[in-house]
């Protein structure tokens, strides 16, 4: 956006952290212009980092082979050092950030640095730093990670000073031995499903150029995707975690509000209006994985010594629910389409395939139906977290250093088109406040009369309405949104993909905020499902998701 | 209050309900003339009970000799019957009753009836009804119980019709098998330390008549002091459960908010604005007692099934903390007195025999030090408080039926005093929001700080500078209130008594808010400790307290 208008002074302040941020990328790490240009629109099939050369075997087998479970044994064991771990990660990360424009803030000497003082004290000590030794791990922008700035993508916030203290996840993540290299690109705003902004740019989806990785933890969706990062953080208030992840084809785990340490992060959002609470959670490549980042971050509860916000709540390893899960069956409360949000023929047969599978797998599975009440309607949670969204003082970070709106900012999608505000429109700020809480505790009661009325132990849904698709047409987020607004936890689960020759017809929403299903356009995007739990079973949740997709995996079609 | 004045049409209504609420204590029950007549102020030592003749030998066992558990143990094995142990308890609650004003409604006849169910069931079924089978367990006045009104001492809801339907404890009580049988009295507004109201009247302190009970659940304190009920359930949001128990000398238990559920309760308050959040939790005659609430209740982590503000945590067995607390020896962080609020040598010896006491058995003690910083002060925090209980729109229902105010509420104690408000006075709406919001989180933060830096398990407090005093005297809480504010859980373990000749000088605090150290006035009166825990770690605050009130045993000195 910047190329075409007059320089200024953001546009220098730009040219300035883009030129610094390139220089960090090591010499020897930058791909030759022949390999960048023709890049196919499929890239992960293409294999750059097998192509550049820059990867060793070794390297490339590191990065492809395990998930961060299985090099977490080979490094506590001292089969594979931190260093090699390290290094192939933040090369692979370094290739993708050239290919994919994923990355913001790189600390790859530092990472290295780590990387050996793990070594060694592994060698020492005879016994691995923590949990996490060795074990390399990205955080989106918005993490305060000491001597880097946090800008999430304001050209206002390049002016702040370098983070000079650790957000409390980062202090947890040292702590139990992790290696911090990278650090990963969001929207303008962070309210958007385009991870584009005018300092870092556009990420690009890995599984298809042309196509959206999804936000506002677009870089993460991108990078664990390109496998230039084993397992992430993210954050969703809305489905900042989940769309990405169902964009990109990877594992995205939303858990409960402030069961990962939320706090020292920065945004331009002001604290403590009621509303929706975002949650700090990880990207992977598997349900294992995701619960290696809760389990261990988690832990004994003891994440309130770094936080004060965050729940000293232990991680469990027994699932828990009103059903007696011994028998391993479940019984899944399938949430349809909203008819507001009609579903992309192939997140529909992504769904259905899926019912199918865990049905032949032996599980009960129960159809949800509103019964036409609203309060369990998915567009009416949309439009309720929306004016959660919008009811408040706002700051204009965008406005304050004269920089453009990027294209899906500027769009401003919202869901209003499916119905009213649920709270009267210019109420004084103290009834509206209690217009919404009571608007949200009918749709806290209706949701959890419906899991007790039906013995549900999770929710199978569509993760949106569609896959990833094309820039700046994500649209608004109904199906993830509603359990932010709710805080229950929910899981990502990739399965299938879409196809042009299965789904052969368009499908046109016909208005401004939804996509159109467009064969051609999505042909080979991940599909995915979200399975849910209520607030605090996020136990059960990852627990569930693991049975779910491994049924998935021995009966689905797809 | 009502009887100076005209009769009108709220004096009408308040003496139907008071002739309602007379006719339903059985004749036989009702206490003779003579009996009532010259009480003398100590009325535990006078045993009212075994002098009225109403209860047998049996019943007088039953209520005097054993802890909720172990009345629990003997309802299990039919050694006792239910309706023989709901019949001693709802005996003992009409006679205090008579005495003390300490109840509202009573449903005896309701409860003998489940009492038979229930001994029914155990023959039947060879098995008891559930985890708190046959057990007589009493309610503050605020919970709804099916087919009884919850008036909560408003004139105003004298009008409403009886509930239709159980509040979300009541609901888990049943289920888990215990018999209702009262619920207890209240001041005003619910917000005074005096349960004082124009439809019930003055709950008395049993300890000493001319006391206070503490309040707003004033009715527990003192029917669960007079040993009417072995186990009852109050809410707290400033001190309304500790504050009873520390005036009546029985054990109280603020949880952290909802992890009972506190659901479908009736309340003067405005939901859904930020601000301190209320909890329901215990009281009773002993740590185990607490313990037993607590564990059945929240149990599994099932609550939420029941309501969906409480969270879905299960109780856990064993004691979380930084400390590895195996080898007994407890960190305690010692909080002393603050300047504002100085404490009533009869606290201020009590807290000190407990500290000596807990050295000699070999704990580590901490004396804490706000250092000058204001956050950690018990006075900033109580202002902090004070100004989210007023910031908001309130109900007015004392107004809505013409009744006039009882004098500990038309007094209106503040602890401004102390200093200035925390927030700047007259901002709008939402900057007085994001204010108070900061200003606690600065709270949160320091207090955060202060437990990792000095490694504590426990903080040992005093829970008021005051024991029971003279009616309407008691002032504002600070030491209760602080914890509301952080919503750490809070435990009060009764131990000593106020002593004229340990103490024999009184204390003037030369303001109106504070009340005076008269020791002929307080002699005898129950002291107490608070035991306090970060958020959520309500299984390690019942542990700790534990090994405190045993060690207190030990090598106590009181």
């Amino acid at each position: 956006m910047a190329s075409n208008s007059a320089p200024s002074s953001w546009q220098n302040l730009v040219a300035q952290k883009q030129r610094e941020c390139q220089q960090k990328i090591p010499r020897e790490w930058v791909l030759s212009g022949d390999l960048l240009t023709d890049l196919p629109a499929r890239l992960l099939e293409y294999d750059v980092p097998r192509r550049s050369g820059l990867l060793s075997d070794s390297e490339l087998d590191i990065t492809q082979n395990y998930t961060a479970s299985q090099l977490l044994v080979r490094l506590a064991s001292g089969r594979v050092s931190s260093l090699d771990v390290t290094t192939a990660f933040c090369k692979r990360a370094a290739i993708a950030q050239q290919v994919l424009s994923c990355l913001t803030e790189t600390f790859f000497p530092e990472a290295l640095q780590r990387a050996k003082y793990l070594d060694e004290y592994l060698q020492r000590e005879g016994k691995p730093f923590g949990p996490l030794h060795g074990l390399p791990i990205s955080l989106k922008d918005s993490f305060c990670v000491e001597g880097t700035q946090a800008t999430v993508g304001y050209v206002a916030l390049l002016k702040v000073e370098p983070c000079k203290t650790n957000s409390a996840l980062v202090k947890m993540l040292l702590k139990l031995g992790a290696v911090l290299y990278v650090k990963t690109n969001i929207p303008q705003t962070m309210m958007t499903a385009d991870s584009e902004n005018n300092i870092f740019g556009r990420t690009l989806n890995p599984q298809k150029k042309i196509l959206t990785a999804g936000g506002s933890s677009g870089g993460e969706g991108a990078l664990i995707s390109f496998r230039g990062s084993i397992l992430g953080v993210g954050t969703d208030i809305a489905g900042s975690i989940r769309i990405p992840a169902l964009c990109c084809g990877v594992y995205g785990f939303k858990p409960t509000a402030n069961r990962i340490p939320f706090g020292g992060q920065v945004s331009g959002a002001i604290e403590g209006m009621p509303g929706l609470i975002p949650a700090a959670g990880p990207l992977a490549h598997s349900i294992a994985d995701l619960k290696l980042l809760m389990s261990t971050v988690v832990g004994d509860g003891h994440a309130w010594e770094y936080d004060s916000s965050a729940v000293s709540v232990p991680w469990h390893g027994i699932p828990r629910g009103i059903n007696d899960p011994a028998n391993g069956v479940l019984t899944i409360g399938v949430l349809g389409e909203d008819e507001h949000f009609p579903l992309h023929p192939p997140v529909k047969r992504a769904l259905d395939s899926a019912v199918e599978a865990l049905t032949r797998a032996g599980h009960r599975i129960v159809h949800l139906d509103s019964g036409g009440d609203e309060a369990l309607s998915v567009s009416y949670a949309s439009r309720l977290a929306f004016q959660y969204f919008i009811y408040g003082p706002h700051k204009d970070l965008v406005a304050e250093a004269g920089e453009p709106l990027v294209t899906s900012v500027a769009k401003g999608v919202a869901p209003m088109f499916s119905g009213p505000f649920p709270v009267q429109h210019g109420l004084e700020p103290f009834d509206t406040i209690q217009a919404l809480h009571e608007a949200r505790a009918r749709v806290y009661d209706a949701w959890r009369q419906i899991w007790v009325d039906l013995k549900l132990d999770v929710i199978l849904a569509p993760g949106a309405q569609n896959t990833a698709v094309g820039f700046d047409t994500y649209g608004w987020p109904p199906y993830t949104v509603l359990w932010n607004l709710l805080d229950y936890p929910a899981c990502i689960i990739p399965y299938g993909k879409a196809s042009k020759e299965l789904d052969p017809e368009p499908m046109n929403t016909s208005d401004d905020v939804q996509p159109n299903y467009i064969p051609d356009e999505v042909d080979g995007a991940p599909c995915a499902i979200q399975i849910i739990t209520p607030q605090f079973q996020d136990e059960k949740c990852l627990w569930a998701a693991d049975i779910i997709d491994k049924a998935l995996d021995m009966y689905g079609k797809q």
